[in-house]
């Protein structure tokens, strides 16, 4: 009921519209993971919830949760939101899921990336993510919606686009050597204009996360709507994000966009402290063998900038530290016709992401796969 | 995204429609149990895909499968069919299924009954069955239609109705003490009413397969269209089929349906000779403690009763008996307007079932759930 498409996005007329463009539905993965989230999960499922929760206002939400979560994930999130049976390694939607695309007829399909675990046997964060890598099938024919298989690793949290032409990623991610060794920067161009209908990449040096996620874009800029982006920034020359930032921001407003438009950068506050785990929380994980593992003390500074824009709504992470205020009335100038909704970040920054890494949304479209009914 | 109803689909104007009314959809289940199906499943899921790619020549098929076996599943059906993962503990989804309902503006429902694999620990066939018993509220999910729970143990192959207020049932199934011993006859009728939407239930003592499912109506006689019913029959007064035929029979022919018509009944062959199974079939299976096994000799005959209608088709399970023949003109000369097909029922019957134990119908609707966008 999903056909597996060998052709390509661009030659098929697809593109993948920008966050901030009408969306059906918003998908998530219910987190059950025990040498990611402490506590078996508890802390992390009650954060989903209330994340979950907050989207569905704007969009309706569809959760995956495998067999034996199935009727806890069922039982603690209200009834409105859909879940469904589909396994996966963790919990970031994000990055292993689809990423849809749409015609002009308004023709929905997804494309279904290689997924490796951010960095695969190199320097992933687990082993297997085999689960993880089948989620876009499953998608696929849960929705009847066509798929197209790119021949390149690529996760969600690695891109932001403006669906007028435009990628913005980040050189340490897209050219790290766990990810597509085998393709050089152009090569790379050629494939994300092949699959996501983008004729311009923008490369922002580096991201966030260099040790997760090898820099992913999606905790230092996002895109609002077409031409205008909004950048972590901070002034402070000492703060761990700060040369980043710069590098980013520098280049935003060097460079032109698909349609030859010069960047309008919009500042957003960073955390001002570093987000801390106790010994409690780091005991709460179960250990894993060669994998990421939560260690007690400082991990850096979380981000404002991973929100989901859904519909009518921003879900923006807060860190009960003193910028937030600042950073979500940054958010609120931004979208002055969005209502910004804010939800705690804390656990789910614990796991190694934010609002954005859990969360993949559908676009609206008229139709979907050519087999539906 | 699929409502928990707490009313009655009866009193909110739902009845379960016949099987020979428009259907969009049918549901299977992916055979992999080793214990069931011999050599690991294979002969049983080639015998899958046969069925299920004769059924979607005429209504779309979905086909639920565990993440084990769904990139298994997905390469060996074509791919107008739907593969989902959808976990279970067997391949029976018209026993552990929903039963669909529909009401007069054609929006379709699920009821959820509760399912014990054929007994519990009574005389169920295996333990435990908690994966078959969350396929009604997973296929709610999938589907997005709202959802009736039955506070009663029912399997789908127990009953066949003519969508216009009768049920035939069996009272060796229904009356089990592995099934409601809290309800009697008179409650067992009312819950049938409430939830099916059904004003007379015939019952007849007997059906086959008394160790398995206690007696299932569906391989001894099915409704073909309101006011006529097909019946399994043989004159030899010594074919082990004949007592419970000739039973069914003088039921059938003494009653009136809920509309107070009587019955238009008309007369399917039995099998000739008994299903052997092969040692080499028996050494195939897995040992499983408490369930049940299958051994090498004589099986019993199997049944031409279980079809499934499915808009313009009709699929009827043959066996290499010197009766298929006359049991396939039988059946299309019971559906003049329909396409008979039919399909190798050996493998099926080693499991305990055929093509209708399988297979669940989803009627037709013009809408599904009120939470539908």
């Amino acid at each position: 009921m999903s056909r597996l498409l060998t052709t390509t996005p661009r030659g098929d007329g697809f593109h993948m519209p920008g966050e901030f463009e009408p969306q059906s539905q918003v998908w998530m993965l219910w987190p059950q993971r025990s040498s990611t989230w402490r506590d078996g999960a508890k802390p992390a499922q009650r954060a989903w919830v209330e994340t979950a929760t907050a989207i569905s206002r704007f969009v309706p939400v569809a959760v995956g949760a495998d067999h034996e979560q199935f009727e806890n994930a069922r039982a603690m999130l209200p009834s409105e939101i859909r879940v469904v049976e589909l396994s996966s390694n963790d919990a970031w939607m994000r990055d292993c899921g689809p990423i849809f695309v749409r015609n002009e007829d308004g023709e929905v399909r997804l494309v279904d990336f290689d997924f490796n675990a951010w960095g695969g046997l190199y320097d992933g964060c687990y082993f297997p993510w085999d689960k993880d890598d089948r989620v876009p099938r499953k998608v696929a024919e849960i929705e009847r919606v066509d798929r197209y298989r790119a021949p390149m690793v690529l996760e969600g949290g690695a891109i932001t686009v403006d669906g007028q032409g435009t990628l913005i990623t980040t050189e340490e991610c897209l050219l790290s050597p766990g990810r597509n060794p085998q393709l050089d920067r152009e090569q790379t161009e050629q494939h994300l204009g092949d699959y996501l209908g983008v004729e311009k990449v923008i490369w922002l040096p580096r991201g966030i996360d260099p040790e997760g996620t090898n820099g992913h874009v999606d905790g230092v800029c996002f895109y609002v709507e077409p031409g205008v982006v909004a950048l972590s920034w901070t002034d402070d020359t000492t703060h761990p994000l700060h040369e980043i930032c710069k590098e980013a921001r520098d280049v935003l407003e060097s460079e032109t966009d698909a349609r030859g438009r010069r960047f309008d950068v919009r500042l957003l506050p960073v955390m001002a402290e570093d987000i801390v785990v106790t010994e409690e929380e780091a005991a709460g994980i179960d250990v894993f063998e060669g994998g990421w593992r939560l260690l007690a003390g400082s991990m850096g500074p979380g981000t404002y900038a991973n929100v989901l824009i859904c519909n009518g709504g921003v879900i923006v992470p807060i860190y009960d530290d003193p910028n937030d205020e600042a950073a979500v009335a940054a958010i609120r100038a931004l979208f002055p016709d969005r209502e910004v909704v804010t939800v705690p970040g804390h656990e789910i920054a614990l796991g190694g992401g934010s609002v954005h890494c859990i969360t993949q949304q559908q676009p609206s479209g008229t139709k979907t796969s050519a087999h539906a009914e």
